[in-house]
């Protein structure tokens, strides 16, 4: 297990094609795991992937065109059936609520679980999960009905302890987690000791920035920069630009600028038309703007740690 | 192609597992194609057994349960991308217009195509659909909301034209038509030659009956008789009869009772619980009651033809 580990269950845009799915991720971040959109047949992909449901406690919803959430109620439905009791958190459009209550009471079901909503801001960046490790923000994208991308931002990391400075300076183990956090120590003479000389730097954290569906949003950089990994949506090739443009889509080479512009380490391009057999030009028109450009293939699973920072790819 | 094709593109019940899918079958019946149920993931399925969706005009909603209808809406959103202007017909519950409208509202989509609903009753058998072939009945089965079954029933064909009468009574074309249909022939000498000497009985029309979510209809024979093939759901084993009781499904021994009771001239076992990993149990108890039964397995395609109505499987 990587640090960062991301499990595209599918990245096809809104016509299925026989082999190729709806937009659906599994993220796995500090330990902690969250569900990115669900499009139809989610359930069966989680399955095929190994990926437990009882690991999904927050589902983060996009937007509501069909092929990003037409898999939520099925998910939960056979949750319910599975006698799952632990709450469900889920984060998207106010109306989503609406939606998934009015799907659920059609079939008279009853979920037997909590359902608890989180409403994402469909004009500014909005905080919408926190917990020790890390942070989750939505914030607008520029499609043809209200859609938020999310980002996923984990905290500082404390400082790591230098084992030769603990007994150098004789330190109790009860120490220790004040030190990490940056306190300095005062030793047997009262000489004050710098955090800097007892620990090292922490690796910086880690993030992960996901837009789908989205026109380029020029000033994307406001709401975050340096991300290490960023999937942008890339539906068309440059070729393809004016259909973009009429559909508030994205071209791979307009998602690699956007790469560019918020400064990404890695990029992943997703949500490719139907109208691609072969999808090597959409990497290769994102290469030549933005070198680690990648395509976010259904089945695979990308991995970043912490320390080097290097994507890994299991095709 | 035969004159009775059914095409099972899921038979799971309501969890779905990674390798079968919930409840849809594509049938063709005397040239017309309908699509009956409509699971989570069905278009996919569509696709991957190249049933052009341009086939499906007539689609069949048991109940509204999701499991056979999560599929729906989907599938008419992915037509209307495909640009098509072709009315669609859907015969269900009387609340699955407001369900699909509801739907449709949430993604903002304005079909390009009319949706034409025709209900079914949850208390008596009704007739559906007619045309000059066949007739469509529902009738109501015994489930925990309202659910109906579906009758397809071949109109009696027309009588053979015996080629050596033709001939022999130097019959004009344009006379075959109303000979056909039973009448009689005037020769040249103003005797009358009885339509049994000029023509030979066309086979039995076909007819094939699905039953789906159900428990035992002791009085099912009311509906229908000596259907030329009964899809009948078989949950579970015997052994869980009392599982299946509660859930208001079917044991397989029951569904082979009710092929005897309705004189069925072959079974399909279906809507398989996710416990069974090996489902030969639920053939074997049902085979053991009444001989021709076999298991709806996913991807596998049951052919009839009028004349020996020999059952025919593609694996």
């Amino acid at each position: 297990m990587q640090d960062l580990e991301l499990t595209i269950l599918g990245s096809s845009s809104a016509i299925p094609v026989g082999n190729r799915s709806p937009t659906a991720q599994f993220l796995t971040l500090s330990g902690r795991h969250f569900l990115i959109d669900c499009g139809e047949g989610t359930q069966v992909k989680l399955r095929q992937h190994n990926i437990g449901f009882g690991r999904i406690n927050h589902i983060f919803i996009s937007h509501l065109h069909g092929d990003h959430f037409y898999g939520l109620v099925p998910l939960l439905t056979s949750l319910h059936l599975l006698d799952r009791e632990k709450e469900m958190h889920l984060y998207g459009p106010e109306d989503l609520e609406q939606a998934v209550k009015a799907m659920l009471d059609l079939s008279g079901a009853r979920l037997r679980f909590p359902l608890i909503f989180h409403h994402t801001s469909p004009n500014s960046k909005k905080r919408i999960f926190e917990d020790e490790a890390l942070k989750v923000y939505s914030f607008p994208l520029k499609h043809s009905m209200p859609c938020c991308g999310f980002l996923f931002e984990e905290k500082p990391r404390p400082r790591n302890m230098r084992k030769d400075k603990l007994e150098e300076y004789n330190i109790p183990v009860a120490e220790i987690r004040s030190i990490k956090k940056g306190a300095n120590w005062e030793n047997e003479n009262g000489e004050e000791i710098a955090n800097e000389e007892l620990t090292t730097a922490a690796p910086d954290p880690l993030s992960y920035a996901f837009c789908t569906d989205t026109a380029p949003v020029k000033d994307l950089d406001q709401y975050f920069q340096n991300p290490d990994l960023l999937y942008h949506e890339a539906t068309f090739t440059e070729e393809l630009k004016k259909r973009a443009k009429q559909t508030q889509h994205s071209t791979a080479q307009q998602a690699a600028s956007i790469a560019h512009l918020v400064k990404a380490r890695h990029l992943l391009l997703g949500h490719f038309s139907v109208r691609f057999n072969d999808l090597t030009p959409l990497q290769e028109e994102a290469a030549a703007v933005f070198k680690n450009s990648y395509l976010a293939l259904e089945g695979h699973t990308f991995r970043l740690n912490r320390k080097s920072k290097e994507l890994e790819i299991n095709a």
